[in-house]
């Protein structure tokens, strides 16, 4: 029984998979292993912040008592107790929601791609910020929309400015209106009213991804957009940032027809999620984990970004510009005009500190003397010396 | 704050969705909570085979020992120790494997949905068995092949019959080679090889579905496709059924260049598969479990087997025919040919006892006279009152 020889086979790939690129940021994340580095590069949430042995007793509790159906296929909408505790709090928040309005996902990307095959139509508009979150434009890459970039002023996305042109033929928008990756940036509530009104006059959907919504440090953001659209908003929520990515859950909530249409194709996709991490997830939920543990992680948040903020201040040259998140974990820099972050990054990463640039973030034309520094795993003390060696970098290359 | 009115907005449903139904299966499985019915219609596993302490006491260690990363984000490609334990196996079995050349899933279902969006370019012909895994044709159904039905005779699938007017075209065969859901027929290593060799010629690829293959009762099916043709075939494997379908876990195995291509597509899909749980079984696969407890679970399915088949042989009338597996869930069964199992299922349903007619798992034609039946969940003195029933209701439907 020896094997033949192998020979390699020509994969057959389609042409949806060559739209999908490997991520810039994955490659640069292997760079932020090496010894010593300092990592201002990562979206990794505080793993301080993770409750660790909340998550533990609820596990070994669910295990003993209810092992047989944990451990079980179940529906592919998600668990009861949790679609019920999501219906609640979207309900208290002030969008009277059903639990039938609920699908959990395996983490709000698989909501990205589920959105993508089941709403994206090939070459058809689909209307982004940008820059925005660059794995949803991954998610929405193999289904082949032609993107097109909402408008902006230097306040993030103006929604006032769309028009018949830019709407014609637009389905889908994708946002993020709380804390957005890369910038930070909040959209405040007369824009959501906006953006609501253009989605209700010129007939198009909103997607509203909401991974750092709870990640506030002082006061909550405005509203969900399905406060102003109940009727045409997809909201994504995660908790990856509020409980640990590692357990990959997450949720879509909206109109009852498009949950159903996601739910149907994500039985093709992956049955359901994991059973036995949405009862426990549930169970920490019902028993009220959120309201003694998000407290910590926004205090946590809040230092970290104070730290950056103020190492930012203390060390940038003159004509350097950043964001000032109130909350997430991303401060988005604009530098002088003339210097090439993804040039920028090779230095810096000699110098021992490593960002993102900008570049990959943007749907349409990038701009590309800018870059997003994380503040969230990262002792103070490194976050000031990563920060000071950056400002002199840049110091360098502005005198150049 | 009153949310203005919800009407409803028409669902921007991309043409692609409208591709995949709900499934009939699922419809069913409804009607079996309810109390009093017998169930041979599911394709749950045994809840007595789930390894519940040995699972409660893994996540109690990882937990315990090393939260911070196991509730953290980590690589697309899996854990490198669950690669590991999975290169290593199918190495042991005769095709040596890299842990490069090893995917994790979210489930086997996962890696059938990657194959879709990488591979299946739309009006591009798919071979397929026919009657073959429902799940299978929803998971490429978005995608828009057009399927063609791989020739059979009694024993199955007959590779030696591809010829270049069916493979014309055709980059993909999906077959599911061992105790097949639903017929739980086995392929055996004579046709392998026959089908190795048609893929060869024509120059397509095998995806090679084996959820069941360590569910045999009295000796291991032939090798893996990999054996004959390892340069295009892609192995999915799951552990739903060795370990538990709640955990959500599977794997793809084959040539790297198209691993890297999966994982590259994951990536936009869902990031990758839950930590925590890679981590626990990676652990309780390296302590050794499965070698403890695949004999428990074949000794189990294989008596549930033999309660099912001595109960057929003792009620079924004359001109009923089924399959007698060697391994896996399922029993097939082929009545006469008047008989539709879509108009016997509602009678059985009144006489409290379920099944899943032959209808959704073809891929062409149906036979209308077929049924799956699943052994694994029911007690034996149930399955033969189950039986019973059934084979009342046929000899009246043959009689009238």
């Amino acid at each position: 029984m020896n094997a033949p020889a192998e020979l390699p086979a020509a994969v057959p790939a389609a042409r949806r998979a060559g739209r999908v690129q490997g991520s810039l940021i994955r490659e640069i994340l292997k760079v932020t292993q090496r010894p010593g580095m300092i990592s201002l590069a990562g979206g990794l949430p505080a793993p301080q912040s993770f409750p660790a042995d909340a998550l533990r007793a609820a596990f070994d509790a669910v295990l003993a008592t209810q092992a047989d159906s944990a451990l079980q296929y179940s529906s592919t909408e998600g668990d009861p107790a949790l679609r019920s505790w999501i219906a609640a709090q979207e309900t208290a928040r002030g969008v009277p929601t059903a639990p039938e309005q609920v699908l959990v996902v395996s983490g709000s990307q698989q909501a990205l791609d589920l959105i993508g095959k089941a709403m994206v139509e090939e070459d058809t508009p689909l209307l982004v910020g940008s820059p925005t979150y660059l794995g949803a434009l991954q998610a929405f890459a193999p289904f082949g929309p032609v993107l097109r970039t909402l408008p902006c002023d230097a306040h993030g996305l103006l929604p006032q400015a769309i028009d018949a042109k830019l709407a014609a033929g637009a389905r889908l928008a994708y946002v993020m209106p709380n804390f957005q990756n890369p910038t930070g940036e909040t959209i405040d509530a007369d824009r959501r009213a906006a953006l609501a009104d253009g989605a209700r006059r010129f007939d198009f959907w909103l997607i509203e991804d909401d991974p750092y919504g709870e990640l506030w440090y002082r006061q909550a953001p405005p509203p969900s957009l399905r406060r102003w659209a109940p009727e045409r908003t997809l909201r994504l929520c995660s908790f990856s940032k509020v409980l640990a990515p590692g357990l990959r859950l997450g949720y879509a909530v909206g109109p009852q027809a498009a949950i159903d249409l996601l739910a149907r194709l994500k039985q093709a996709t992956d049955l359901h999620t994991a059973t036995l991490t949405q009862r426990v997830v549930a169970r920490l939920l019902n028993d009220g984990l959120l309201d003694a543990h998000l407290p910590r992680v926004r205090a946590l948040y809040a230092a970290q970004a104070a730290a950056m903020l103020g190492s930012l201040r203390a060390y940038m040259p003159a004509g350097v510009r950043w964001t000032e998140p109130e909350g997430g974990m991303f401060v988005w820099l604009t530098l002088p005009a003339r210097i090439d972050t993804l040039r920028l990054l090779d230095r810096a990463i000699d110098h021992g500190v490593v960002f993102v640039p900008g570049v990959p973030f943007y749907a349409g034309e990038p701009e590309r003397h800018t870059l997003r520094l994380s503040f969230v795993t990262v002792p103070a003390e490194r976050i000031d010396r990563g920060i000071a060696t950056l400002a002199r970098l840049i110091a360098e290359e502005t005198r150049r």
